[in-house]
């Protein structure tokens, strides 16, 4: 037993460049401390609602319904499958990495009857191959799908898809735990029905809540079910009259959380969407060159299908993975992401995530790698790399 | 839309006494905002440790599986029920108030067939109903409970009902979001199988967590179910992975929560659960004097069934309750919570939570409901109330 009184909690300030939690800026920490309200408080009320609009602008649409759903990213991509999706319902799922299945997983566990349609790991989907898959099934009532995927960096273009779904008449869930707001979203544009994300990626949150927007044809839908939904805790039906002007309770939310999360939307906004995705396509560009540099290849080999907020690179042959994190961890406090699945041992995921997309950090991380990597026989050129990411970041 | 460079978080800090979120020590918040590790990292899991040994010592058991559930109270009352019951499962579920209610409603929603015995608010079970329910349904998987009622105030005595269930070889499922660390517990002694909290009680950590405590013969039971738990994000068989040695990947938790918790825990460690009872019991017998003497009446008649963490008292009649409860807040800077579904309107409901739990917080509702009281024309007698309570306090 650990005595308590002389165990104090100091854990070091690492630079998160996994896959998330990203760097917190200091403002959210302390919006996180700020006082908590009860949550019938009308004073919390008013936050409540700063969120809400908050949430629609770095959401991009006009959906009335966005807010978070009391639990982190996983729980929001539930909430979009358990709402959705009844027993028997029919569902396509568009797989080209590990979050995908997890989505194909849970719709199989509500009943719904399941097609996957899959993608290599690291490339995008042809839309051809999703129109297949709606002609071939004209009954599905979900077509599921990941934006970015946290587990290859890849970025999935949506007009056409998009528009396909709709045509079939089909509702349209979208992942976007790691795009929102580091990646452009349309999801007005897209026919998005049920969007969720995570705060602890480009947000820069901690990890702890799921933001989740609906359109009003998702609404619609979640209405006309025949069954209740048969997670109560993410009955969205319920969750709403809390998050609507009726202040109905429905469980305690995650008061700290909310701050939190309404002061990271803060600071998206007051930098501009724009300048946003314009920071993390640049730093994104310099470790991508920087990384090339030292000799390593770069996982996605589209450039178009990058997603800025999360590079990936192959671990090189000869090279011991878990080795090597450890030392970045240990020796360079710099944390970067191992490689899930069938990548595990073989991938290197690199946030670059919204206060974590800075130059301070992919510098440091491009020399810890020169060090690391030839202390393992890699013959990695670090001043080359960190001189073409800087011609990069200047725009020389 | 607001302009948010102008519109900084500043929630004024409330006395909180409502029914939870209780009030939060300045080493909870600092600890939450200490800088935030990834989910793979050795000195997090060192943490994760720590929150599992203290959550052992909290729960007062020997049951290995402590760990917090990522979601609000709800949400560990929904992963006891979808982890222990599966579609056509027999569940008998006691209602004595808001809360056992809801588990009646999750294990329908499951498809579990629910039998419900019922008790009127403000009342304990008499173990006997009990016994009846069980003999005639004897193929019952799962009895569910409530220990302390947050929609009402009354504690349940377990001894003898665990016994029951335990000689009738059904699952026993406890809710204790009040009761941990307020009220004394004995989970291995009531064979509680499934037990349940939340952070925002008498742990005095913000909302946002609910730990848990499950028995080897719980876990048994997961591991022989037919189906898989329709709840991914809940799914107990898979979390248990991470929150055990293995640490593999399921979600990312709400690490910052996690700190809270951990420091929540080591401030009740410190303190010492006799003392922490002790002091709950006087404070609550001086408040219930207190209002008393204000001439309220209480609502729990039976002074061995009122749970010490939350006090209920009737609103006279002629007196506004929703006027008062917002003079509270606005002018004392008080909350306290009202009723519940049928009790909406009629009842005050007073947290003395652990931290919140304090001489000065429950002298000054006293000082306070003296004068809303009298100011809506009912005669309360308050430097009377307040001589009453201080003299329970020093034990005169």
């Amino acid at each position: 037993m650990v005595e308590w009184a002389n165990s104090t909690l100091n854990p070091p300030e690492r630079i998160l460049m996994g896959p998330g939690p990203s760097l917190i800026p200091p403002r959210v920490y302390r919006a996180m401390s700020a006082p908590v309200l009860g949550y019938m408080d009308p004073l919390f009320h008013g936050i409540m609602d700063d969120v809400k609009s908050l949430l629609r602008r770095a959401f991009n649409t006009s959906n009335d319904m966005c807010f978070p759903i009391s639990g982190t990213g996983s729980a929001g991509m539930e909430t979009a499958v358990c709402n959705s999706l009844e027993p028997g319902d029919h569902a396509i799922v568009l797989i080209n990495g590990f979050y995908g299945d997890r989505i194909a997983e849970m719709a199989r566990r509500v009943g719904a009857e399941v097609t996957t349609v899959e993608a290599p790991w690291g490339t995008a989907f042809d839309p051809s191959v999703v129109k297949n898959a709606l002609n071939n099934h004209r009954q599905t009532k979900v077509v599921a799908m990941v934006h970015g995927e946290t587990s290859t960096g890849v970025v999935q273009p949506m007009d056409e898809i998009g528009k396909m779904v709709k045509e079939h008449d089909a509702l349209l869930i979208l992942d976007t735990v790691t795009s929102l707001t580091g990646y452009p979203l349309d999801l007005d544009g897209w026919g998005v029905d049920f969007c969720y994300s995570g705060t602890q990626k480009c947000l820069n949150a901690p990890p702890g809540l799921s933001p989740i927007s609906i359109s009003p044809r998702g609404i619609d839908a979640i209405s006309q079910r025949r069954s209740p939904v048969v997670n109560w805790y993410l009955d969205v039906s319920l969750i709403m009259n809390y998050w609507d002007q009726g202040r109905a309770y429905h469980h305690t939310p995650p008061i700290s959380m909310i701050y939190a999360l309404r002061e990271a939307l803060a600071i998206a906004e007051e930098e501009g969407l724009p300048s946003r995705f314009e920071r993390h396509a640049r730093n994104a560009s310099a470790l991508q060159a920087g990384l090339e540099a030292l000799g390593l290849e770069l996982f996605v080999k589209d450039p178009a299908h990058r997603l800025p907020s999360l590079t990936t690179a192959l671990v090189p042959e000869g090279v011991n993975d878990a080795q090597l994190r450890s030392a970045l961890l240990n020796e360079y406090n710099i944390e970067i992401g191992g490689g899930q699945g069938p990548m595990a041992g073989k991938l290197w995921r690199v946030g670059l995530m919204g206060y974590s997309s800075h130059p301070r950090n992919l510098l440091a991380l491009l020399a810890a790698l020169h060090d690391l990597l030839n202390r393992q026989g890699f013959r990695a050129d670090g001043p080359g790399a960190v001189a073409v990411a800087t011609r990069v970041l200047t725009g020389g």
